[in-house]
């Protein structure tokens, strides 16, 4: 008997060698097993071709094993990406031993329906992220898919990315960040050196950042790895407060000429774009699933950084120019706040990525496996951090951190708006003011071609002056359409870029906030007799160094705040009187027409 | 028992000391004597004061009294200024005695339903009308009233401007142009020194241009009239053809200070503008009504020049600043074309307006009455015009009026197209325009708002210069919204005063076709022997004459056209360029905010 598998939702064929199907449809498949993702088979109506295997449940007789039939009942009805949340919203649950950890009735912040389906239909979700984000016996000529299936994508669903601090529960709806993403790949090595010897109460909520991201498992002294020096990361007293230690060795990098590749014979193809580091000056190969790879390292590594959203995936036209180019202008900023930041341009992993040869598959193969298995991850990245000897008053961190909050979420606010606008003026630029000028153009022409009807030799000077008026209304129309690419398309790449940051702030603030509750827990323990006062000494002191380490990257993003938006101003207006004055130039070039009338 | 009247149609009053009548509302006349249109009496809310005459009929036995009874048939139903065309586009038909010679079979081109309203009701309209554009027994002070009553101003409803000159009856619909005011008033002078002694046939069509400009009657040999030799009008050769002699002293006149004058205790007001003539020096006090006035002996004295339209006349918001400022604009160019105007400028009645002492009543109104009372009008006009000896080949002609005929139309739609495009132009940027930049500024205030929570000292400079190019923005947005007042409004008087001229010549065209009919039609009677030679030879020789006119006033045209246009392209152009100067200015400006951040 063949093997069949139900369609779970609609998938569209879109590139030569998939085929579509629909929800419901019953396929047969060649083989069980998936290619990076895709299942090949034969549907209903006898076309042959790849789908993703994430949009079918093979048929069989174990119910557990179709994980993704949940789907269909996860609180998100119609939506054709219905079940992302719950494939990769949470690719590495906790172990199953310290899962039994968390009572029943734990209230789940970042809860949904999906969160509640069988512990082994969980092992499964895990198993599967695993293959799409992790894969780490892939060597480089692998392909995790970038391009397959937009079931992969992280976030592109995502809920509130400002989970209310205090437990309310009350989120709201953002679009297109990436916030859930590093939230739940955070998650995955939530319990990285964590041991089952804590004195203070575990937090009841298993999914909270301050869990996942291995804050509370620090806090709770429980991380224990070996420091290398290369790994030690200092923070020191600046001007304004604690600082990252700036990178002794700076240097930028480059993304040129994104080429279109192809494999599986031309049945599928990608964009290879060209990474040229000034401090090797050799340039590697890099797709947008190695930006993806290396991206997800960086969350799960580093608890308390903002590390610069990738810029989104698209479901279709991603080999037309415009996004191409979109896509491009969105991994330079990306490539320009990742060398700016001092710890996150210095990273292992970052510079295997930035250095590897393209060719030598097997040293790629060993940074990365190297990079999977670093232990100074989630947790234990705060045992590499050193700060300056004076702890740091809590009372004054807790209204700097209150402070930054109000501010981030204003911040936000300001960034939206201004989103909209530009991208709503943009619109308007490209339709509406472009059709006034060029209404006018048209009806200038229009006029003079009555009045080469005139039968006067001596008005055709004017009539020729008219007619270029006319063509010249024509042009400043262009020119508005073209404008926004100009003017208005890097100031919103640079506002998406700040989106990005601003919904990592509330994960960064809470696990502060975490270890600062911690700290205040300790203290009453102690006052009641129930816990060493060394112990209690210890939370406060790793409580300090997550401190410093928050200060330092809120002060990071205050210096870059300042110096993109600065640049970016600048050039908006350069780029806008540059504009005011093409068009003033061209309509003098028109009144020179009328001298010799 | 009171004199009572019944309205016609609904009146809001506007001013002070006017009530509102509703049509069928039946008020109380305190005298059938209208005092310069207005009629005094209460309503039937026992509300005391002034009401257009011409709204209401007064009940009494005598049905034929009644003439605005038929305004409610005459197939403009529903509208306020129903019956105008029957009040005001025909105020002088044809006496009786000629009026007998038209057949009722003969079509009429101009035919509106309330034509065909019994004869003495006609007569009734004429001498309605004759009080209110004529009054030739009014002194200085008295008024006609330019803001009491729209039902006095011709055109307003106007109907086809471009009648078929093939006879098609085919018309279109023109939104405000003069055009039925010009040919009615033509019409008011049609049998002035006409002679029933014709040997050609007159034409059927007693409302056709041709007979009411008196073309017909010149043509025929029925004018005569005294010649003084300053009435003379030289038509000579140029280098395109036929022209006007030059004005040998060329003068101009400027229009200024409209000042707001008030009369009946304060209960009517109007607006006096002060023109100061470059020949005298002395500056006169005009009224719209005087204009108006003047119109009106212009294009019944003047049946193949293309006078000037004035301004239309409004029946609201007369004493708001932007409608007294458009008037004041629509005044200063008629006035100009009025100057420019070989013939028109050096004509006695025109004269008399623009150098009669305001305060000297006697010389007014013996002016008044003496070009009321002028015998060169219309048919006789053409008796003052002297022509270079050679006649002109007629097939020319008629090739040259067909070719004028067809650049008029074209031209027609091309004012039309740029009026509506620019009128529409305009209001996208006082809207939509001015909206979108004010959005960007908002969106960059707001922005900076949240940018000031930062805490961080340093970057106060960037809030500041990102806040000011937000107020950057809103000027932006302001300027927009100002920017048509500077280019496009005087764009646009100039194209309704021109849209004026393009609707007089259609008349103008049809009484040189009309001639050239004649001439055709005296040359077959001529070999059936059924005119004499010396006859048909006169009547060709009066067709030279119209001929030449037509051409002369047709090369003027062409003339005042390229120097308008050219002009005002011009100092579009150069306002286009001043406004995007002063936008780039203004963001340079902002710019530089950022050079200390």
């Amino acid at each position: 008997m063949a093997l069949k598998a139900r369609a779970l939702y609609d998938f569209s064929s879109e590139n030569p060698g998939e085929i579509s199907v629909q929800e419901n449809e019953i396929v047969t498949l060649y083989s069980e097993t998936d290619i990076e993702g895709w299942l090949e088979g034969m549907n209903a109506r006898g076309e042959r071709g790849l789908f993703p295997a994430s949009y079918v449940e093979v048929l069989r007789s174990d119910p557990h094993s179709a994980f993704n039939s949940t789907g269909t009942t996860d609180g998100y009805p119609g939506s054709r990406y219905a079940n992302v949340p719950s494939v990769s919203a949470y690719p590495s649950l906790p172990q199953q031993d310290s899962f039994s950890h968390t009572p029943a009735s734990g209230f789940i912040t970042f809860a949904t329906p999906s969160h509640q389906v069988p512990l082994q239909q969980q092992q499964h979700q895990q198993q599967h992220s695993s293959q799409v984000s992790q894969g780490s016996d892939d060597d480089w000529d692998d392909d995790w898919d970038d391009n397959s299936t937009v079931a992969d994508e992280p976030g592109v669903v995502s809920g509130g990315s400002y989970p209310d601090y205090d437990g309310s529960g009350v989120g709201r709806y953002r679009v297109s960040t990436r916030s859930d993403a590093s939230s739940v790949s955070r998650g995955s090595n939530a319990q990285h050196g964590a041991k089952s010897s804590a004195t203070v109460s575990r937090n009841l909520n298993r999914f909270s950042t301050f869990v996942k991201s291995g804050g509370e498992a620090f806090i709770l002294g429980e991380a224990a790895g070996f420091v290398k020096d290369g790994d030690k990361i200092c923070v020191v007293m600046g001007q304004y407060g604690p600082e990252w230690q700036e990178n002794p060795y700076p240097f930028t990098c480059t993304i040129d000429d994104p080429t279109k590749q192809t494999k599986f014979k031309g049945m599928k193809s990608y964009i290879s774009y060209k990474l040229t580091p000034t401090h090797t000056h050799n340039p590697v190969n890099r797709r947008y699933k190695h930006f993806d790879w290396l991206y997800a390292r960086l969350v799960e590594k580093f608890p308390v950084i903002s590390v610069p959203h990738i810029p989104e995936k698209q479901a279709t036209g991603r080999f037309e120019e415009d996004f191409i180019s979109k896509r491009r202008r969105g991994l330079i900023w990306w490539m320009n706040h990742m060398t700016s930041h001092p710890v996150l341009a210095r990273c292992d992993v970052f510079q295997h990525f930035l250095t590897c040869s393209s060719t030598d598959e097997k040293s790629w193969k060993l940074g990365k496996r190297k990079a999977e298995k670093d232990e100074m991850v989630g947790a234990n990245f705060f045992l590499t951090i050193s700060t300056p000897a004076n702890p740091l008053d809590l009372q004054d961190v807790e209204a700097k951190i209150d402070g930054f909050k109000t501010f981030t979420k204003k911040m936000d606010d300001g960034v939206l708006q201004l989103t909209n606008t530009a991208s709503e003026f943009a619109r308007k630029q490209i339709t509406g003011f472009k059709k006034e000028y060029q209404k006018v153009g048209q009806s200038f022409r229009y006029l003079s071609q009555a009045f080469e009807l005139d039968q006067q030799m001596y008005s055709g000077a004017l009539n020729h002056a008219i007619a270029y008026t006319g063509e010249t209304y024509d042009a400043i129309g262009e020119y508005f359409a073209e404008q926004p690419k100009q003017d208005l398309d890097p100031v919103m790449d640079l506002l998406a870029l700040y989106q990005g940051h601003l919904a990592n702030y509330p994960d960064i603030i809470h696990v502060q906030k975490g270890a600062l509750t911690k700290v205040k827990e300790s203290k009453k323990h102690v006052e009641e007799g129930k816990m060493e006062l060394q112990h209690a000494e210890g939370i406060n002191d790793r409580c300090n160094i997550i401190s410093f380490a928050t200060l330092a990257e809120i002060q990071h993003f205050h210096q870059i705040r300042v110096r993109d938006f600065k640049a970016q101003m600048q050039h908006f207006l350069q780029q806008q009187i540059a504009f005011f004055q093409k068009v003033t130039h061209k309509l003098e070039d028109a009144l020179q027409k009328y001298d010799n009338v």
